[in-house]
């Protein structure tokens, strides 16, 4: 299949920070084959998308989520943490069924590709059915099953089966996903570290979330969760640590030589007061953060451009300076951060010849992005997912002018709603 | 005019937090003439609107804006707030004609309509301009002319120009507005407090924005910004008083005993880092705060929805706690509690017979708000202004699924695109 994009305004996302106006894309297969303000006049293209007045950019990198949660979201709000999950969350979580899980992913699938994510990685249970909907609706994820001490020996035996089952998949990854080290023992933080080691795959984990949570650590462990993380082999390169808002200089110290990746979820951390954090601080030291949206449930949607704008402004507007985190910066946490923490800089988060094609398109001729004046600050500060027009992911266009290609969205949303309904008795 | 919207699920924003199912809004010309479950077979309606799946709720209402600065959006960011202003706002806002205020306000009012806005409340200049767009698209706004120093006898005398030329409308409300204190004197704050009370208008004035600002009055005046505008007489229950992010409690007790009420700009206060608001601390006070967005240079964009989610996770973020700033008390600061601000409780703000119909429809049958979990919730945590379906102001509908009634969106566009390339000299 070829396809050429042209009359675009390409949001290059390299590092001279290019954008090219009245630009081809040009894709053959899952690939961007060239990227060029010159036409090329021997490319038959299967299709032609006129991508004038529009953005083309890279898909963007959600590296926090749990993805079924969707069918939670707005469940429970305004509590804290320990009355949210234990009160609310938990009991109805409990009453999801495989067959519900399937029918959540659905959902935030939907929601993501069409508001601009192209990639998500994302830790819960029933992998096998996350998995199973992600790639019939051919969307790219990393997908770990969270491993907690109650089932410790399934959760491993598992990631084990499904990695291997998805070994050579285009599009589904599975990684090792230890929940965190205050719902795990020792001994189990150090199996999951080893599995991680002898699939030689990539790892995520929650760190460092709340002042609690690290407080609770030094009681039982006598050092940090995150340090713990690492003494028991699970902070590696390889590693996305979700959330580490509070970090001390010598953790700091440690993610340099490590080299592990941290994912940002603004809006989470502020919904569940679990502090703020120092992303300026953290890239000033070369440490590479990305961005996510966590769960539904404690956000409450699937929106990375809304996660940007609420990045961005958090850093200037809690630790003073106007020019932290700026729309450049924060727009690179989704995308070329994003690749990176996944390995795979080489090949997602650009818009570049050789690259998959991942990639979105974006409307500029919207009230919210008029006049034309900064096209990377307007991306960041006035943009709303529903500025999406088309969304591709492996050369694939599954979105476009609000519609999808692999799904019935009304039906996706009369499953979810039925699945609430009844999970909480309400029918 | 007799409009009947049936099937709409509405929130009523009264006291008892009550929402209708399946119910009936009935308008007739200006003013919503009943709510019922009940069908009235009696009302022949001219018009017919079917709200299934959707909501009905009180137009936004928006207490802080400069609203033709959205010709300057993406102009300047990312940089320090003195830096932002003098070397790049002002040194293109004198660029702007009264022709260009005038195209501006309509790129702005476009805005503020699709996304949910009804009201807003606005200090500028050429306000003969903007008063006259805002008349043309027929939305309800109240206008002030930034009084500065440097125009003070052209500012106050062109206020009550205004003032009484609009005396009767029904739409376009005149104000007093004292830009701030530290680009005024003494002299001029007293005579344009004296004005306000002459005229029997609100007054709208920026104070205690930044730390700075609260410093320089300390050293000119020996008190602050908000009690000097107190000592001046511009400090009164008709006082909309922008940004008060910094209070004592000396402030905080004055407040409270005056009854002037606040607009607080999450998003504008964070982008320039001029510090957070404590909101919930200022409520619980029984203080009357209100939402804005202030100027889209320094936002970007005029959505409510995205404002009223910035307001309640900031609080609880940045102050520690989950439960603060809720839902139904965030959605009540853009709807009622902007209606008391402009002391028409009684007329706006709410879903009510007797009401002026000034209403919008939220379409709750998209991805961000499935599951339909709780309402209230959704429309603060989920909601983008793109969700908005139909705009009705004063018992018109400005708005419906995506259209504009009149005016023609490209044009506006266009118009705003000409205009900024030309004062930046990029044509």
């Amino acid at each position: 299949m070829k396809i050429w994009i042209k009359h675009a305004t390409v949001v290059t996302m390299d590092d001279s920070e290019r954008i090219l106006y009245n630009a081809n894309v040009y894709i053959i297969d899952k690939h961007i084959s060239a990227v060029s303000t010159d036409i090329d006049h021997n490319f038959i293209a299967d299709q032609i998308i006129d991508a004038r007045q529009n953005v083309i950019m890279p898909g963007l990198i959600n590296t926090h989520s749990h993805i079924p949660m969707v069918l939670l979201r707005n469940h429970a709000n305004d509590v804290n943490l320990e009355d949210w999950l234990y009160k609310h969350i938990f009991p109805v979580e409990t009453k999801l069924s495989a067959k519900d899980i399937y029918h959540g992913t659905r959902l935030g699938i939907l929601e993501m590709i069409s508001t601009g994510t192209t990639t998500f990685v994302d830790m819960y249970f029933h992998v096998e059915e996350i998995a199973k909907a992600t790639k019939e609706l051919k969307m790219r994820a990393y997908l770990g099953i969270g491993i907690t001490k109650d089932s410790l020996e399934r959760n491993l035996s598992q990631t084990k089966e499904l990695f291997n089952y998805y070994k050579n998949d285009d599009l589904i990854n599975i990684i090792v996903a230890p929940h965190a080290v205050y719902t795990n023992d020792e001994s189990d933080l150090i199996q999951a570290g080893k599995l991680a080691k002898e699939l030689g795959s990539l790892e995520t984990i929650h760190l460092n979330e709340s002042w609690n949570e690290v407080n609770n650590s030094m009681e039982k462990y006598n050092t940090t969760p995150l340090l713990e993380a690492y003494k028991t082999g699970n902070l590696t390169s390889k590693t996305i640590v979700a959330h580490a808002v509070h970090l001390n200089d010598e953790e700091i110290k440690l993610i340099q030589e490590v080299g592990c990746s941290l994912a940002h979820n603004p809006c989470s951390n502020l919904k569940l007061s679990s502090g703020i954090m120092e992303v300026h601080k953290l890239l000033s030291k070369g440490i590479n953060v990305t961005l996510g949206t966590d769960g539904a449930a404690s956000n409450n949607n699937l929106d990375m451009f809304e996660e940007m704008k609420f990045a961005s402004l958090l850093q200037k507007g809690v630790f003073g300076q106007p020019d932290m985190l700026n729309a450049w910066d924060t727009l690179k946490m989704a995308t070329v951060n994003g690749a990176k923490a996944l390995h795979r800089e080489n090949e997602l988060g650009k818009i570049k010849a050789g690259y998959l094609a991942d990639l979105i398109m974006v409307n500029l001729n919207n009230l919210n992005h008029t006049p034309r004046a900064n096209i990377i600050d307007s991306l960041v500060y006035s943009t709303s997912g529903s500025d999406v027009m088309m969304t591709m992911i492996n050369g694939e266009i599954l979105y476009q002018y609000h519609e999808f290609k692999l799904a019935d969205k009304q039906s996706v949303i009369n499953m979810a709603n039925y699945i609430y309904n009844k999970i909480t008795n309400k029918e």
